[in-house]
């Protein structure tokens, strides 16, 4: 089981502010995706509310049209190639959590979507209805319900790795959040610095 | 001169898809702002389309709001003081844009907004307007209508730095994107690396 703990709702956008891709999961009526998503963002603070573009031929945008949840999970270097092939190929077509896939669900404390297993940190969404954005944009507004993250990755509401001092550890254990670009290319979060005004 | 290159519309995602932060310029009767945000994504390929999260408080929403238009600006390491500092006092303070801020616009070729000198990559848009999503949620969408990168850092489609051959060169150099978290704390945009499905 991944280690975590719960991520204090006001400090939950901090877990998407850095832009990773993230892996989306869904699930009605004894049906379950999970697919990854390029495109999301935090868009309020608190409640925390988050903005997720879910294409409108997926079986997730199925799944969360008809349940009004999803969760959004942030994966790390070390299962990149799952989360490619979650993102290359359709619910429809395969069973994501068959066994020999390396993917791996949980439950959630607040939603019936299932959490990723491997991942930094997860948040719990409920969809805020949005008719019309959802039917010309593909995009879905969700208020974050419950987070959770790995404490070894972020604690205290705040990222552990990338600095100098874990530089090694971390990055050399693939543990860092993604950043997808295209083609299978993907950057990984980096070195962590701060500014002093 | 920052040196820039066009990049074809329907790849200009790509300047975004990793999740940067942006600056956000905009101008409106002879006032011109820039401010960061790092709430923004793609939302459509082609025509290519952004969201982006304007707060009602600041002068950016003003001028955007009575514009139509904003560019968005992809920042380096090089300029993160700029931009954390542009993106925590207000213009209606101070002109972000006097001399010794060290922040210096030029002009697009479609919008009237500024872009800004020393960037990785520019895209001008035009506000969609959907007044329920800007009124509710400070949300914005816009179709880029020109976009640029500077070919060091993105050429041919492509992000250039953050390879293993790269790494020396770019790395040092600060002219890596930029993360950000919360606090003045940033992550720079980290190693590339490619899945093969």
């Amino acid at each position: 089981m991944t280690d975590r703990l719960p991520v204090a709702l006001p400090k939950a956008y901090r877990l998407l502010n850095h832009g990773p891709t993230v892996l989306v999961g869904s699930a009605h009526a004894g049906r379950r995706n999970v697919m990854a998503a390029a495109w999301s963002m935090p868009v309020d603070f608190s409640p925390p509310k988050v903005a997720v573009v879910i294409d409108r031929n997926t079986l997730t945008r199925e799944l969360v049209d008809a349940s009004g949840e999803f969760s959004l999970n942030v994966p790390t270097r070390a299962i990149a190639r799952e989360t490619l092939a979650v993102g290359s190929i359709s619910g429809r077509d395969t069973d994501k959590f068959a066994p020999g896939t390396g993917v791996r669900a949980f439950e959630g404390s607040q939603i019936g979507a299932p959490l990723i297993e491997g991942c930094l940190a997860w948040l719990e969404c409920r969809v805020i209805p949005e008719p019309h954005n959802q039917e010309r944009y593909d995009l879905f507004l969700g208020e974050v319900v419950a987070a959770w993250a790995d404490p070894r990755a972020f604690r205290d509401g705040h990222w552990q790795f990338g600095t100098a001092e874990t530089r090694e550890s971390a990055g050399s254990g693939g543990s860092r959040s993604l950043h997808y670009i295209a083609g299978g290319n993907f950057f990984e979060t980096g070195e962590a610095f701060e500014v002093k005004p």
